[in-house]
């Protein structure tokens, strides 16, 4: 076995909740392209591949090292081009940051806010001490206090996805008929939410829950390995 | 000259102001198509092609009858496939869908609170008239109603942007080193803004007001021969 993911985890390594990585995870599937998983808290990052990475995922494929689910989509169609392509030609890799940006920008700080947490009640004791300290310090608040102000972003988070719920209206993915990395990128922020608080935030029959839904259905339901918090 | 190009206009036949016309100007021009444009009312559209719509951008391209400026791009991309691509591949015509969701659902309703006197007064008799019934009706308040609630929406309207801006790191187009479709989509609203109100929502270094310029200058500076409200 040739290719290896870094995957972040809380204590039970099973629970593997990064949106970033269930970017990876997807594109990973979508390639059709196997690999082994390895769970990594936190704290135990910067000790990866000689310290090679800050951030998870990092893909380890053969003697190629790659960070960030972005570019590892983009070197998946470049160094697989005979697997279903990821971006459907070079207008969706440009538009596809477009939509990185906005879901970036639209939801995760309200997931954050939301679950953060059940976040950091599913971590390590190391990882703990660690979320705790840089998150409040990014932040500004405690995380009791961000929790606090996560109970209002509940209420108005079906209202940010108002731009997919319209789009839905003409289309069943981002990526038209079938789904490419912008779909992944959406629902690996809805799947970080899903594992971590499990809060439901969308009604049943929300066209976007009925989208989450298909997302999670692919690949062999890989998105449903893991439960909901 | 068998194209033709029907765009809303106001009393002043030069003042064409549809955020939907607009997007198909600068398609035409990014294909490098010639064409002749026909100025018309909002009372005059039903009257044009016996009918043969009910908005407009129309395009007559010799016996072909395209409406709806997203349809419109489409049918330019397949009829003229030698001429520079507006979507760049499947997977952009697919996202562009999104993209063109987001615009219309986070900037289009704000432009027409902030800009809708300034509208209605360019347009000529039987158009203000039409205009003012028709979206009192849809919005349930008077136009005065509606521009006083749209002074709100100058001082808020630069943050709806942030995922264009956050995206403008790392590109200088929508459409990545050079525009695409989904930058007139944008670039439509914030024209519509500017030839109508004119309202000063960006500041002059903010990264989505150099792009606006940006897009301004494209195709020979066609965006600016219309001058702002």
């Amino acid at each position: 076995m040739t290719r290896l993911l870094y995957a972040l985890a809380g204590a039970d390594k099973a629970r593997q909740f990064s949106p970033h990585v269930w970017k990876t995870v997807m594109s990973l599937a979508h390639k059709g392209l196997d690999y082994e998983t390895m769970p990594v808290g936190f704290t135990e990052i910067s000790g990866i591949e000689n310290g090679g990475t800050a951030t998870v995922p990092l893909l380890r494929d053969g003697d190629k090292l790659v960070s960030d689910s972005f570019a590892i989509a983009l070197y998946l169609d470049e160094a697989y081009p005979d697997r279903p392509s990821l971006f459907g030609g070079q207008g969706g890799q440009a538009m596809a940051r477009f939509i990185e940006s906005w879901s970036q920008s639209t939801l995760h700080m309200a997931i954050t806010r939301i679950a953060i947490l059940d976040i950091h009640n599913l971590l390590g004791e190391a990882d703990q001490a660690y979320f705790r300290r840089s998150r409040e310090e990014r932040l500004g608040a405690s995380l009791e206090e961000i929790a606090a102000a996560g109970r209002a972003e509940i209420e108005t988070f079906a209202k940010k996805l108002q731009p997919l719920r319209n789009m839905l209206k003409t289309q069943p993915f981002i990526g038209g008929e079938s789904p490419l990395f912008p779909d992944y990128i959406v629902f690996g922020a809805l799947q970080w939410l899903r594992i971590t608080a499990g809060t439901t935030v969308l009604e049943a029959d929300d066209p976007v829950a009925l989208w989450f839904a298909r997302c999670l259905d692919l690949h062999g339901g890989i998105g449903r390995r893991v439960t909901a918090g």
